[in-house]
């Protein structure tokens, strides 16, 4: 009994525990515990790597939290970008929580829930910037910071152990589009105040300096639009960049553009935005893309979506010649305010070529200007460090590359190596009032979406889909009677393994090699079918790699007749 | 018999084709045509696109060569790199063609001749830059370049309609580890005599300025080595670059430090390249990996391939702690000496994760100058223009975003934009005295190859294999009678698709749909095996998608029994 009330102790322990992600640690969730009570930071999804082909998306495995379900106080939003709130609607199937968040957090949240809607009613309580929320020994604030999308927040959370700092992604604009800057002065009452532990995102860790003010874009489309006032402008940028698309509407009125919207996450989040008042639209700005015909080209603007180069996008759709309301021409400049996120280097240089292909002007250069992080550089996560003095830190929301490069700034703000930890998906981090610590560590991962199955799509049926992509299958089909004697075909089938009719030499000693392998296998008068089969594979296999080097899947099916 | 000998008459225009590349135009190879006279340049290979699975690489469709292959003179080879040889080997089974190259470039396409012998022997020709070869009526001059191989050239054709210039790839080394900067003098004076045709290469061409010349690499490098004199230096770059190469070995000697040599294309390439005496090798600087242990780590410099994060590339198994050699360990830095070619930067980033997980310390920024391209950037392809005045300008080498980019270039160098032409593969400039035209087409495009099996797959086979890649496939096997009748089965066997024991029940579903279609189709007492499986696809896939959302490949195989 005594062993059981020692072990009870460790409930005394702050427990800090990074859920989902797939490159990058600390992204998607994060949990904290302590004794009864837990507090989820974030529930955001991931897009699948090519190595998951077929997959949709990726969402954490929350089956801790399933089994710790009666523990769960809230689940806090830092913002609303996909990689933060893209896996809610999953997520409320199985758990039921409160979820608390800014206004454009919840309002994004509420338009996916509206789509997918949880079996019960979904508790959404809208806070503001300087808000606490109370959660059993946990109480939150929400702290305003500066980010590619409005109403973004840190988290400060005071626990029994101490205040956690969970920076949320940031950066400091000191001249924002909404006229409010990083909440610095409340940052730097909390370090006076003492921090514990800080959670620092680490995007942009390599880089160094200090990201530019979203500003600095809308100086350069003033420029742009000055550059090409005799085309039509078509802008791609992301449609959660609420303030870049501010700018762009402000740049058009002031030049006396309309401005049509196209792609219909565009539509969506500028709907949001405009009626909670986060985008001020001048009268008669916006017209409809149908409208367009009324005006010269130099008298519009286009937003759109497609600045990642994603097929079946409106840009996509446009560049391609598919799209069924807008033509391009030489009298159009195409600008894609936006940088290519790693892996999507080719599909956007595929819209850029098709694009200059039928004598469309492209801007893309990063030289001109046209695009900001989202995301605190270097000088940054000092300024925030050096504000919050921490006495631990933990490098989060990045790839090991980049909690690496965090972790070597709060080295060089002084703070000790031991005080640092790079968790892993799963691993906890126990926090007391004099020690941390990684130890021990819950089930976590992700789990994949295709179509409607959640989490039905494993290893196994992933390794198969990229063997079925490399060489394609051949099938043996043969109908065996009770005594093992071949009574039907064999027949072979082949599927993304060659062209059939330049191959039909190729399958007919397919069928005689099987028919053998089965004639060798059956002479016994033992039916094995699981060793006819092998020897099948294993003959099939052999005679395709030699004359063609190549390694199909084989797939020999035996029907007892 | 007149309207023949008028005909004759297109016999006199040179016609100037590009054939092969992928989302690049005159890159793999080259052809200029005029009369009963074919030079080829270039004979190269690519690398097969994200929507090409299973493909090993990607070769020119010569079907056009191969038709004419009597009037072949000879193929110019421009330099060593893949993209402009690797598709001599699969070219030289089809057309026998002298080929001409400088003493590098030869030197590797013996090594692949040995590896894949063509049925004649192949005649090899070596030139030296400012040679020049008769082919019919062309005279072919071998222009000495700086580019990131060495011995890389230009080419001057001589032709009855005046002077082709082809760039090959390049760039302007004022300060070129070999002392032979690309020879201005002979193209100012070949200016000077009067350019027709300039096809000039547009890799660079969005890029401002000049390319800094490969020695800013070897002072990036000594800093590097002063900044890590305690660690061992793994560094990785591409193993055709034998002045990378030359500049490492050169500041391994002077920090004494010895150098081993890792991965199969950096011992091939260096072995020639030493052999040929490209590469200065001082006494006793090079070690075997199984003499490292005699050394401490700071006394050790590792070159490697796999800067492209190529999975089984020396590095990736380094990284990933599969190398049987190499142990890393904190007591290393990594030096990428390389940028990520568009496409591989998440396989890059792959490996850096894993190397900095492991406690290394990695070089990659590019902020540290430790790599420079290969090829000219917008000032230099000026100054290229500036010396030849050629009357018609065509882009070639590069994505059209790149070939528009340079046909802007030419712009501001006042050449008029009726004079610059912008080719797709297969179309045909016609060129005489007086004009340029681009005007009809030979049959082109690329050949794909995988495993033994050269121009086999086509798009019915790639789409095959991508739809199975994305949700798997059904196959429902059934047995039928000379009445229709239903004998044996259905079986349902699935790969790709669901876990099949998760999804026992479903498949049981199918099994009963498929045999329900089955009655349905055959009821007739018309046995139309077409009908049969038709009947079994739509069914099964339309309950398959209304239960997963998932569009599987379903693959009826009806037996005759």
């Amino acid at each position: 009994m005594e062993k059981n009330t020692k072990r009870k102790v460790t409930g005394e322990k702050l427990k800090v525990m990074c859920l989902g992600g797939l490159q990058e640690i600390g992204k998607n969730m994060t949990v904290l515990e302590y004794g009864d009570d837990i507090v989820v930071i974030d529930c955001g999804m991931g897009f699948p790597d090519e190595d998951m082909p077929g997959i949709d998306l990726v969402i954490p495995d929350v089956s801790y939290l399933i089994n710790n379900a009666h523990k769960i106080r809230g689940i806090l939003i830092t913002h609303g970008h996909e990689d933060h709130i893209g896996a809610v609607p999953y997520i409320l199937q199985q758990i039921d929580a409160p979820i608390y968040g800014t206004r454009l957090s919840l309002g994004i949240i509420e338009g996916k829930l509206d789509e997918n809607p949880p079996p019960n009613d979904p508790e959404l309580y809208t806070v503001e910037a300087g808000d606490v929320v109370n959660l059993g020994v946990f109480k939150a604030e929400f702290i305003h910071v500066n980010h590619s999308i409005a109403d973004a927040c840190a988290i400060a959370i005071r626990t029994p152990v101490g205040l956690v700092y969970h920076s949320g992604d940031f950066k400091l604009d000191v001249s924002p589009i909404d006229g409010k800057m990083m909440d610095l002065t409340r940052i730097g009452e909390l370090g006076r105040e003492g921090v514990t532990l800080l959670m620092c995102e680490s995007t942009n860790a390599e880089r160094p300096g200090y990201t530019p003010s979203e500003r600095t874009v809308g100086y350069s489309l003033e420029r742009i639009f000055m550059q090409y006032e005799n085309k039509r402008i078509i802008i791609a940028t992301f449609s959660s960049n609420i303030h870049r698309v501010q700018q762009i509407i402000n740049a058009s009125a002031k030049n006396n553009r309309k401005v049509v919207i196209l792609g219909r996450s565009m539509v969506n989040v500028l709907g949001a935005a405009a009626e909670l008042n986060y985008i001020d639209l001048p009268d008669g700005v916006l017209i409809d893309v149908s409208e367009m015909k009324r005006y010269r080209p130099e008298e519009i603007t286009i937003i759109t979506t497609g600045s990642q180069g994603e097929p079946m996008s409106a840009l996509y759709r446009i560049a391609f010649s598919e799209h069924n309301q807008v033509r391009i021409s030489s009298g159009d400049v195409v600008i894609l305010s936006s940088s290519a996120i790693p892996g999507n280097e080719k599909l956007v240089g595929r819209i850029i070529n098709a694009l200059v292909r039928n004598g469309v002007k492209v801007v893309h250069d990063s030289s001109e200007d046209l695009h900001v992080s989202g995301h605190a550089c270097r000088e940054e996560i000092k300024l925030l460090i050096s504000l919050l003095k921490p006495k631990y830190f933990m490098p989060i929301h990045g790839e090991y590359r980049h909690l690496y490069a965090n972790k070597d700034i709060a080295e060089f703000m002084g703070i000790p190596a031991e005080r640092i930890f790079i968790s892993e998906l799963g691993r906890v981090l126990e926090v007391d009032k004099k020690s941390a610590k990684l130890q021990g560590e819950i089930p976590a991962g992700n789990v994949l979406v295709d179509g409607a199955g959640v989490g039905d799509i494993g290893s196994i049926v992933l390794r198969d889909r990229k063997h079925l992509s490399e060489d394609g299958l051949v099938i043996i089909v043969a109908g065996i009677d009770g005594y093992g004697e071949l009574v039907s075909g064999p027949d072979v089938v082949s599927r993304g393994f060659v062209y059939v009719k330049e191959s039909e030499e190729l399958m007919l000693r397919v069928k005689e090699i099987a028919a053998q392998s089965i004639a060798k296998s059956t002479s016994k008068r033992n039916i094995d079918y699981a060793q006819i089969k092998g020897n099948i594979r294993d003959d099939v296999a052999k005679f395709l790699f030699k004359e063609t080097k190549r390694k199909p899947m084989i797939l020999p099916i035996i029907m007892d007749i």
